[in-house]
């Protein structure tokens, strides 16, 4: 079997690719030929025993997509995409790369399978952010995506192109909305989001962290290695019960910065919150404001997909992931 | 005031053109020029005091929606679509109009206010086929849009961008999702909605029509004469209180087929409904299966939005408009 991932040198992708690479199977399949696709070169995970390449693409530009899928792959991860602040910050990139980028992805597979059959599984990763504010107390599955930000638009839309590809037959696709992934490994960065991982990644290596809205703020998370294991369910299970309707919320955990705060202390004790510095930010406050705080999907516990089920849970798969095991 | 209205030829966007250029006027201000563009050029409405260009484009060529927009009109209608079947059969044709061309125009627009400030009111006509089945019982403002066709599709992508473009301040958009329009006046079509219009239309000028369906068959209508006013109501009221949620299911009435053969007796007697000759046909029934029966529509309703409530005044407009107000 031929897995292409495309945008494997992001934070899952990079994640994913190790694993599968590792593993060398994938729905009880051998994965004999891999494929890694970003904007920059992926790096070449270590021990995979089949056939590996990796390559710089841009999606967006003509015949890039054609090629990326020349090789017919079985199955196709699109992760690829320009984040949420760059999307706003610089519109026609934006939907440069996660518009057209992804439409030149699922056409490229619509014609390669005009002259001989070819029907992939496409995962593609979408978001919470087709969601926009005001919303329910939890969102269900039949919510409308109302975004707020071309980011979610642009994401919203892929959904729709997935959908009507795979009901007319040029592809079987699955779009998982992944929650807001916590605990981001790696440096504190400027997104608005970022604290979210921050106040806990931070006191957990030894680090001051900032945190800059109150402790009752609401929002839904799930770890790294819960949005590989999404991503690897989602490539694997039987789609046909999901009849057209090929967009999914994944499980998540609904926490308060209050019980993400509650689970540090008890996980690593009174001295890591003491780390937290109180700095409220009334912008990033507002921002946050417009964000999902609470999910009920169904659609997606009924097909197998799990996710933490507290924060104690998600600080521990921290410590084994990125830390070796060991508090700092 | 300038006006442009995209896809004039077509059934209502000739209606609307005829009743703005008899008006003049457009929410209480004189229309100056009026243009009328379609892909084959549309008729120049008579009586039309100022400034009126009609004229053959195809917006999803290149430059031509920098073309139509650049003369700045305060107001665009945008109507022109491949029709749901067409869509379906022809799948690169109806992309290329349907979201091609919708997104080259809302483009365009964006373009031509980036050296000098232009933000156009952009009505943009939806349909009640960006949802699809499974339906509650009556579809909410809340209710996700997953389309069953590619038409749908591209409709329900049109009010993503249109949304999105209106939040970034490129425009001032409205799309509003018509109803099926009946009585729609002209020959039978072998569009699987035909008949919903023809049970009416051919008995009231005294000939037969087929009824392929059952008469519990309950579906969501609207005039000919309601769709322009829904248009001529976007394009003048004040939208701030939509917020970011730009995309209205119209107003409409639910009713079954046999409610509506129940006005034709109340209107013309029992001998126009003798003229409906029963014949089942599975095919369209299936098809008709997945259609939404009904709405509640509140968020429309509420900014002043009307529609027929029975379908004897549905039956009354189509003698007023089409049959010169007396029964053949």
């Amino acid at each position: 079997m031929h897995v292409l991932i495309i945008g494997a040198a992001g934070m899952v992708g990079r994640k994913l690719a190790t694993r599968l690479a590792a593993e060398a199977t994938l729905g009880g399949r051998a994965i004999t030929a891999l494929t890694l696709l970003d904007i920059v070169p992926p790096e070449k995970p270590a021990a995979f025993p089949g056939t590996i390449e990796t390559r710089a693409a841009d999606l967006s530009l003509p015949g890039e997509a054609a090629r990326a899928i020349a090789a017919r792959p079985d199955i196709i991860f699109h992760l690829a995409a320009i984040v949420s602040g760059e999307a706003e910050a610089d519109f026609e990139k934006g939907y440069r790369v996660n518009l057209d980028g992804t439409r030149a992805l699922f056409e490229a597979v619509r014609l390669e399978g005009r002259e001989k059959p070819y029907r992939p599984r496409m995962v593609f990763t979408s978001s919470i952010a087709v969601f926009g504010a005001p919303f329910p107390e939890a969102i269900d599955d039949e919510f409308l995506t109302a975004p707020l930000t071309s980011y979610g638009t642009e994401k919203a839309i892929g959904e729709l192109l997935l959908c009507d590809y795979t009901r007319r037959g040029f592809m079987d696709g699955i779009a998982i909305r992944l929650p807001t992934i916590s605990i981001r490994p790696g440096k504190p960065n400027k997104a608005a989001s970022g604290f979210f991982s921050s106040i806990l990644r931070e006191p957990l290596a030894g680090q001051e962290a900032v945190l800059p809205v109150s402790e009752d703020v609401r929002h839904w998370h799930a770890s790294p290695r819960s949005a590989v294991g999404f991503l690897i369910h989602a490539a694997t299970i039987d789609l046909a019960p999901l009849g057209a309707r090929r967009a999914l919320s994944m499980p998540g955990l609904s926490a308060t910065v209050g019980e993400q705060i509650a689970a540090l202390r008890r996980v690593a004790g009174e001295a890591a919150v003491k780390r937290i510095r109180r700095e409220p930010d009334p912008a990033i406050a507002k921002i946050v404001e417009g964000w999902p705080r609470n999910f009920s999907p169904g659609r997606a516990a009924a097909l197998g997909f799990v996710a933490e089920k507290s924060f104690d849970e998600i600080i521990r798969v921290h410590i084994e992931d990125e830390l070796g095991g060991k508090l700092g």
